[in-house]
This record gives structure tokens, sequence and C-alpha cells, in this order.
């Protein structure tokens, strides 16, 4: 595999190329980095990834991916099987809105929660190299978009089988991870959506999400 | 064309949306929203798109797709040339890469700085149905992070002729879209980003954009 992943398996990030892989069956050669003692900021990684984010897909031309929907877009098109980004134009399309919406409505919603409320991301409010302070309001507005936003995937739910639709694919994936974060700013699944915990239950239950565990 | 826009051209989504349609030489018939006059949180929109937001694409069986990212998808499957999403997966996933990045870390900025900070947007400090309060320490931080994006995409055009490489795509409107927008809180081009002004010169002479002024 013409490939190398950097990775940090305990991060969301990461964790969403990883189950991507494992639906794909593909497996890179990986280096860790440890983002716990901020390795993605030191000058080794950063004259890999500049951006200093994790994870990064370093192809074999050196091209550089730093961005989640980019691998996924690159792993779609050098292995098609299964097609985790669909097929018909509605259903690529419904996709992309899925797993768009549920990274800025949700995965940001968690992140701010998190990085302006805990001491371990002082002057680290945002990802990447840029010192930004965090903003305390920023932690229960984040609260009140997570839960605005479960709810809206327990009303998609209703109605479909996976988050885009009928079949499984990426923002089945993306979710999957982000509502698994949710725990790290102690908000688990209300009882009241059904609809989502059966869901969650059962992508817990596929072997690319228990290959992770 | 068995789809239906709705639109409201001063936005910058609908704008993306719109250029993008130029470039593909696509024509559907179109809907305005007025969102001066909050016309996409009335009922009438809402049972069209219940999250409130311009554009939204209606394709032939109903579907509604709401996220520009979305809706580039749909429009590239059904209209494959010009291609302005790629064509090798590498073409394709840097383009989806920086795509992404302009919309996370410049479109998101300008929106944050312009939302908490103008009474006109008073308890709107996020698009879409949820009211949420304008948080002020925001408007210097988006500015901050506008400054710094507008750098790194001055560096990406020292030695590429367009955002994502050698071609035009979807990733220039996006950015050709958001440093316009940039004007909304009083911010230009610096002088010194001479790459910068020299692309945005070149992307304004465009048919697809001269036909939006």
């Amino acid at each position: 595999m013409p490939m190398k992943l950097y990775d940090f398996p305990p991060a969301p990030s990461p964790q969403r190329v990883r189950m991507f892989l494992n639906e794909k069956g593909l497996s890179p050669p990986v280096t860790q980095v440890d983002m716990a003692a901020n390795e993605q900021l030191g000058e080794a990684y950063q004259s890999i990834n500049p951006r200093g984010t994790v994870p990064a897909l370093v192809l074999d031309d050196g091209t550089v991916l730093s961005e989640v929907v980019a691998i996924y877009r690159y792993l779609e098109a050098i292995q098609s099987e299964p097609p985790l980004l669909g097929s018909s134009p509605a259903e690529q399309a419904l996709i992309t809105e899925w797993d768009h919406r549920v990274e800025m409505e949700l995965m940001i919603a968690i992140a701010d929660t998190l990085r302006n409320g805990s001491k371990s991301f002082a002057h680290r409010a945002l990802p990447g190299r840029l010192d930004v302070e965090q903003v305390p309001e920023l932690v229960e507005r984040g609260k009140l978009r997570i839960m605005a936003f479960l709810d809206i995937l327990d009303q998609q739910l209703a109605s479909n089988d996976y988050i885009a639709g009928d079949s499984f694919s990426a923002a089945d994936i993306t979710a999957y991870i982000a509502v698994g974060f949710c725990s790290w700013v102690k908000i688990s699944i209300p009882e009241s959506l059904a609809n989502l915990s059966a869901w969650y239950e059962k992508i817990s239950d596929r072997d690319s999400a228990k290959a992770m565990r």
C-alpha cells in the first residue's frame, strides 16, 4: 500500500479514518503521534503536516491529506468496494449532506464544549497551530447544540435505517464516532431518543467498530 | 431541469451554488427567499427546508439538499463537465481538503465575526432555527482566524495556480466567495499577500463570477 497514516487512536478524527479503513479492509502502515504529549505541534510532525493536526494520510507522491473528508474521498476512489460515499447522484449528495452536518453541528459543538471548558486545553481552544484563548460561554452553547442535534439524528432515524438513508455509509461512521465522543463532555444518548439508541447499538455491532475496542 | 433552487443572492452560501451552476452552464428554476426579512424562518419555507437555511435544492423526487457541499456533489454527478470536484483520486481528495478547510477556517470565522458583532444578528449567532446568543469574544477571535487563513491561502497560491493545484475547481469557488465575504466584516486582502490578490483578480475575471455582479 503506497501510503502512510499518522494516527492517534483515542481522538475522534483519527477514529473516523480508522473505522473507514476497517470497512474497506485496508491497513496502511501507521505512525503514532502522541497528542496527549502535544507531539503534533513538535518539529518532527510539523515537517510532515504543517497544520499540526492528526490524522494525516501521506500518499506515495508525498501529497498530504489532513481533512477526514478528503481521506474518505481518496480511499473511496482507490478502493470502491464497499461504497461508503454513495452510488446514485442523490445518494452521494445525501451522504455528503449528513456527513457534513454531523461534523458542523455535532463534532464542532462537542469540541467547543471540551476545548473551552477543560484546563488541559488552556490557550488551545481550537485544533492546529494557532493559540486561541478559551471562551467559557461556548461550553453551555456547545451543550445546547449537542442536545439539539441528537434530537435531529433521532428524527432522521425514525424513517431511515441509517443516517443518510437505507444503506450504511460514511455518514454513519462520522455520526457513530461523534455520538461516542459525547462521553468526553459527559453526555450520553437521552433515553427518550429510542431510534438513536437502537442505531448506535446496531453500528457498535459491526466488525469495523468492534475492531476499534 | 427536474429540480428547483431556493436562493438569496446576497448571502455567501447561495453565491457558492450560483457560481458552481454558472460554471456548469445550468440554470434551474429559482425561488427567492428574503433572508433580510427572515423569510427562511417562516412557515412557508420551513415546510420545504425545516432547517431554515438557504440555499436549498429540491430534487424531482422531493429530496431536499441544504448543504452547499452536497449540492456541489449532486450537480457534479448529473453534469460532469467541466469537472469541478476533480478527476484522479489525489485531485478529488485535494479539492475536498481545500474546499473543507476554506469553509471551516475562513467561512466560519467570518460568520462568527459578523454574527456575534452585528446588532442585526442579535440572538441569531448561528444560522438555522436555534436561537443562540451572541458571544462578543468571537468577534476578535474570528478576525484573528481570518487573517491567519488569508496567509495560508497566499502561501498555497505561491506554488499553485489554483487553490487545490493546477486546475480551477470548486475549492476556488468557495474561496472566492469567502474572500469576497470578508468585506462584510471590513477586511480586505492585505497588500502583502500578492499571490492571493492576483488569484482573486483572475477568478473575478471568469464569466461565472462576472455573471453574478
